[in-house]
């Protein structure tokens, strides 16, 4: 085991998704060499002009502009200019010296990804490309590798958060499509130049990607029939979710009695399929496999910070295949972390009670909250209506109704430990003016972001 | 290279699950071993009692009842057993003997998985269990390896069909807790005795699996706080229902200042939440990682097909390993499919016309159709009103009525292709009752299984 012996990393471009890995690299050096089994060195960030980055997280004695020699000096080459060239020269250098690649190039890999892999394979190295499609989302590891047992039949894929922002947003509000672009640049969802986006050449790059993966079959940039999404209207749009129907910029592979068929376009969809619930500019693949039948991945397909996280996972899978070779990490693959008892831990309550309803109950229940220093979030106070004895929020449960009138009181309270929560509850259920506890359940709001 | 030596395959077990892995290994033979990179042989399939098995597909020759002969025999191991022994001391002598393992047992995993890696380690093989959390759907694969150079924050899971059946069920009609649990006995989502699933227990094993993988930490089935669906009532749903969340029974492991808390109950999670729209017996994990941000995996969480997938993806996998170890296929990895030429792509039409309301107008747009050979799966015609001079379904377009009137003609194709929908364009733009091609859309609607 050579776990002593640093590994040299040579970073090609520092935009906006190479900014992000170098940060991760520079900043996360000891949770990466423990993933690895061995100390990460980001020795090199290749840019056209050094002077020209002025992020101070990022030393200025690793920046260069001699890619080459960068080139050269790495055990593993991470690829982010973007492009046919340089990139695709620098990448069968740092093949031909023996060092593994990671790269996010979708328009070299739909262009050149033939060459490329038979290049890696003549060097006996890694390279890896799941940052090429959907961004963070991982969808190459799963096509390559855990279906590989399985076939897929089909992939509709939203693979460009551009597009699938302006559609969005045509058809929340009723936008122009030419306005919704220009919200879509305001928000950085769109480059000045669209063009790339809206016509599905993007896109086209990324299916041929994922038909390559899927049916283990070269397919290139060529054979994706493209259409994308300038045509379409505000009238297409408002008539499509009239009929229960969304319209999606879909990169399609399928596979067919006659071929392969891969092809970008917009495409109507029934509005319960699960790619019509993917919003804004998130991008979700859907496979269709002859065993595992439909299965969906969704997350954020661009931006910098997102798509190092697939970056970053690319590079820790070749660097640990350099240091471990097969081998397992051992011992130090735990981290260890301390695991909490049961009731300490922390979540949001949401509780339903029938109280009665007379002055000082809220603030009693109110109370029992603050002396165990829970907050609550919000609250509600509905008295019980005479019509039926009983409120609106327990139907199908008898009258609980005292003589002074009953209320439902519903309160969610901010996060909170179990064991602090155990005693409120406790508290309640002995309180006088609670009638009954109707339910206590917990909330997980999961942040989108 | 020993491509040409065959790779012996013990399986352990042959129910629901078994019996599909058994047929894939059987009948994808020519398609595994070119994924493998050597042949594949189903040497022996051990069951309690070889009599029991009638599938005419599986030879008597491959069944056996002796568990400890088959598995020193095998270079690959998969284990569905299910169940801590004989499970547990069948892959340890199986990992002594230099095979590699794959398992989709997850209430093992949730007991002895620290012991089980350890011993796979030591021996220098692998032990892949990606079929053990979520069925057919990529998760472990995911959480190790791509996102390897991230960190996990969350993982919510659905991660059992039979509890989200019954509360997906009792969200759409209402019905009662015990209602719904016998829908899904009658449907085949839950089982004649349901408490492992009911309880939480089935999903408690799944969250010690996620956070182990996820926090790079060793969580048991002890740490688990776990309570299941038996208490949510009908009321409870129809109340979420009316405040825009949902119930769902989540899976939930996270990293807090303190440590880890990992824990198995109901939990209301709003109506706009990614995971709120997984209905009927489906699974999906929703992972929040640093970097990568919000996440969603999505497919059938069990079955026996679908789960198969997985078990023959850890397969390919780990017989890979064996006979090439990091070498790449090569050009063997090229089924090389033929590729269509894209106007030969297949797909359904959406046409939306302004046409002549006059007798035979529709008779003769029909025609063009069906002399294209193209048919019609639906069509609506409607008069474009006197009110506005326009239909309710082209707003925010000119009035195009003729002297005799217009109507708006929507109709959809079954599948047609490219090229033979491009000749019906044409004829359609020529004809002189077409006042209008409003908009052509293609339309994909993925079917869910």
């Amino acid at each position: 085991m050579e776990t002593n012996k640093p590994l040299k990393v040579t970073l090609l471009g520092c935009g906006v998704v190479g900014s992000q890995v170098a940060r991760g690299l520079l900043t996360e050096t000891a949770h990466l060499s423990a993933r690895v089994g061995a100390p990460v060195e980001l020795t090199a960030i290749v840019v056209r002009d050094p002077a020209e980055i002025t992020d101070p997280l990022i030393p200025k004695s690793i920046l260069t502009a001699d890619a080459e020699g960068a080139v050269k000096n790495a055990d593993v080459v991470i690829e982010l200019f973007g492009g046919l060239e340089p990139a695709r020269s620098l990448i069968l250098l740092a093949l031909a010296n023996g060092a593994s690649v990671v790269t996010a190039n979708k328009a070299l890999l739909a262009a050149h990804g033939p060459e490329l892999y038979a290049a890696a394979e003549q060097a006996g190295v890694d390279l890896l490309y799941e940052a090429s499609v959907g961004g963070a989302i991982p969808i190459v590891r799963p096509i390559r590798q855990s279906l590989a047992g399985d076939h897929v039949n089909r992939i509709l894929g939203i693979v460009n958060g551009t597009t699938n922002f302006v559609l969005d947003r045509m058809a929340t509000d009723g936008s122009a499509f030419d306005e919704a672009v220009a919200v879509a640049q305001e928000r950085g969802f769109a480059e000045a130049d669209p063009t790339a986006d809206v016509e599905g050449h993007d896109a086209a790059a990324k299916a041929a990607i994922l038909a390559s993966m899927a049916f283990h079959t070269r397919v290139g940039l060529k054979d994706v029939a493209t259409e994308g999404i300038r045509n379409i209207t505000a009238d297409d749009v408002a008539w499509a979710k009239q009929t229960g129907q969304v319209i999606k910029l879909l990169a399609i592979a399928e596979r067919t009695p006659l071929g392969i068929s891969v092809r970008v376009h917009p495409a109507l969809i029934p509005d319960d399929h699960p790619l019509a619930a993917v919003r804004g500019a998130f991008n979700a693949v859907f496979v269709e496999a002859q065993l595992a039948g439909p299965l969906m991945f969704y997350g954020q397909g661009a931006g910098g910070v997102a798509t190092s996280s697939a970056v970053l996972g690319d590079f820790v899978s070749v660097a640990r295949h350099r240091v471990l070779g097969g081998r397992a990490l051992g011992e130090s693959a735990y981290a260890s972390l301390p695991v909490l008892q049961p009731d300490a831990a922390i979540t949001r309550f949401q509780v339903r009670l029938v109280v009665d309803d007379q002055p000082g109950v809220l603030s009693q229940v109110a109370g029992v909250l603050a002396a165990h220093h829970i907050s609550i979030e919000k609250v509600n106070q509905t008295p019980i209506t005479d019509a039926d004895g009983r409120g609106p929020s327990d139907s199908g449960r008898p009258s609980l109704r005292s003589d002074n009138g009953a209320a439902t009181l519903v309160f969610t309270t901010h996060a909170a430990s179990e064991k602090a929560f155990a005693q409120v509850r406790a508290e309640l259920e002995a309180s006088p003016h609670v009638l009954e506890i109707v339910s206590v359940l917990r909330v997980e709001s999961g942040t989108n972001g």
